[in-house]
């Protein structure tokens, strides 16, 4: 075997103890709060047909893994669990009393070459409420995304709050094609308002158009950006996605988590599916989104149920690492007790290790036959809390 | 979309929340066991290189599912667990102390049609002990599968123990080519004994050869076995096979789990890395095993790491079918508040859930304008515990 095939492929990897450690514990008190409010779990297949996993969605197949099965189907990884649970509901849900609040934990994988904070193979946890199209919804799927980050231990983050028919209201108004709109898109994803200005300059808007898609693009604050943006916006579904903003913003007030949330005009989210209130939530000195999500009122309809849903998903590798950069919280837990005996002592040894398992301790024996020393160096570079050595007669001692 | 294409691709499945609630339930309580015997848990990449997955394995290329890189490196769908942790341990963790004592949760993937009990994807949980050749090694392993099983909550099991020297030295004894022996072992696997007769006749064994292999290969039982078989194994492969199997069972006996094991000198394990003992657990109705396991101390080596190892993995799945079979331990859980309101009341409901919350209650805010009629049919269908309506005036009343 090549010492390359010894490794893994890149932009995959392996999780060692400490940080599976962290990652365990991070979900399962993220999961307490999924439970608390009434989300109950679904598992989906790691693959899928690749005609599912492209529904809704702009993802190209060039960044799905595909593959083929025994019958020549193509199979895609999937690349997120919104497009698998929305068929999930379409299909297997649709007699439910409504709404549907589902939860999961799952990877997902992006063929794409790997970037910093999105590897090809990654770690969400999510939540998809289904089938209400009030504020009251998106604003419960916000409150249960500032409430995951804190369960985390986050302190300090920020959502973005966006609704994406501000930007479709002021692209119908301007009268553009899909290409030139991608373009703008392209810059605005990039918070690159440089490229954009120059964009628009390209498209020959006059210079008032120009100001007006500056102005509303990079508006950017807490409830006051709502009434500037209505000086602005002259367009209806521009002014009803301000209504919608507004009545979700009141609610996340009656949440008491509005300190988290500024709102933010520029900001589009990169799935197609997205109809509405959308949403990003970013820590300090993290470059990316540590979760995202928002309101997508027609994709489960491509999977023929007709149904408006709201959800979104947090990044457990990403939100490890923006903890990891506030605090160190997370000491890897040490183990209890470390049992060193003498061989006749050996049933003692398995007896003692069963009681304080009972109390609910971490406990090894020692089952290398090794000298004593080379015992203690093991227990010393595993950091057990203490060390018993049981004699040939029965008696424990603590060693030190 | 065609309504195939609707559905999930064959021997995949999506799990839905009362099984999937059961799942989470079970993996935490077997965690807990992992966990209270001082494992540290590993994640590995769900896909690794073909080259990789097939190390020491008998598993032909097309019983896993293969895709490619960007730059053209053939991939794999890992189809077990076992493989990638000695990648992992002799890659990255040999400069550590040992033993090493590794568990994981995890899928598994299989491109072979798909049976009862062996889905396409699969879920398993499991350990591996590195650096130990001794027998306080296999028996740790084994009574932390017992722990497991019971702590899953099956009260009915039985783990078959064997030791492929057994089964080896037989083999060499009557100097079989190794075809012929993988037809002989095809039989065994399936405890096609009329069928190893035949075998044996059509390799021209004479009768007091057949006699002696159908003999051992069907001994089954408790202690009393080993001394049968004293009987009538005479090559050294074979007496040192049930040595070790002896010292293993002694330390199950000191364990106090030796009545959940049967010796079974025919026992046979599916992968070619095993080279010692090795045991399959059953439970009653379950016609295949719920886990399995064995010493494999050659395969380390193949990843550049000379290493013992022992360990087993435990089907999720499986022991979940097993487990309703036994007993219907796993009602639902049922939700415990659903809070319906006044829409001026809505400050006051919103607080009242956190509160709740707060405490460990599960509960729900209606998001839905409907009838108070609607709301307690969604109530009803969902099995709340309690139902309360706070009306415009602030005050609380109980829904019945």
């Amino acid at each position: 075997m090549s010492r390359l095939q010894r490794q893994v492929p890149i932009g995959v990897r392996d999780i060692m103890p400490e940080e599976a450690s962290k990652k365990r514990d991070m979900e399962n008190k993220i999961c307490k709060v999924f439970q608390g409010w009434g989300y109950q779990e679904v598992i989906t297949p790691t693959f899928e047909f690749l005609d599912v996993l492209k529904t809704g969605s702009d993802i190209q197949g060039d960044s799905i893994f595909k593959f083929l099965d025994r019958t020549g189907n193509i199979l895609g990884l999937r690349p997120d669990m919104t497009t698998p649970i929305a068929r999930l509901a379409a299909t297997k849900l649709k007699e439910k009393s409504l709404p549907l609040k589902l939860f999961y934990f799952a990877n997902g994988f992006s063929f794409a070459d790997p970037q910093v904070g999105r590897q090809r193979e990654f770690f969400q946890g999510g939540i998809e409420f289904l089938g209400s199209q009030n504020p009251e919804a998106d604003g419960e799927v916000i409150a249960i995304a500032v409430e995951s980050l804190k369960a985390a231990g986050l302190s300090r983050f920020q959502i973005n709050l966006g609704q994406i028919d501000v930007f479709n209201g002021l692209m119908d108004e301007l009268g553009l094609e899909k290409e030139e709109i991608e373009a703008i898109k392209g810059t605005i994803s990039k918070k690159n308002f440089v490229g954009l200005e120059e964009k628009l300059i390209e498209l020959k808007l006059n210079s008032s158009q120009r100001d007006k898609v500056m102005k509303i693009i990079t508006l950017h604050g807490g409830r006051e950006v709502l009434d500037q943006a209505r000086a602005l916006i002259t367009n209806k579904k521009g002014q009803e996605a301000l209504d919608s903003l507004a009545s979700v913003y009141e609610i996340l007030e009656l949440y008491q988590v509005s300190d988290f949330v500024a709102i933010d005009l520029g900001l589009l989210r990169g799935f197609e599916y997205y109809t509405g209130v959308v949403f990003e939530g970013y820590a300090p000195g993290i470059g990316f989104p540590i979760c995202g999500g928002g309101r997508y009122d027609k994709l489960v309809g491509q999977f023929g149920f007709e149904c408006p849903a709201t959800g979104f998903a947090l990044g457990i590798d990403r939100t490890i690492i923006a903890l990891e950069k506030q605090q160190d919280l997370y000491q890897a837990d040490k183990s209890d007790y470390f049992i060193i005996y003498d061989p006749l002592a050996r049933g003692l040894a398995i007896n003692k290790a069963r009681e304080l398992r009972i109390d609910g301790c971490t406990v090894e024996t020692e089952v290398i036959a090794r000298s004593q020393k080379e015992s203690m160096d093991y227990a010393k570079a595993k950091g057990f809390k203490q060390v018993i050595y049981i004699d040939a007669s029965g008696s424990e001692q603590e060693l030190k």
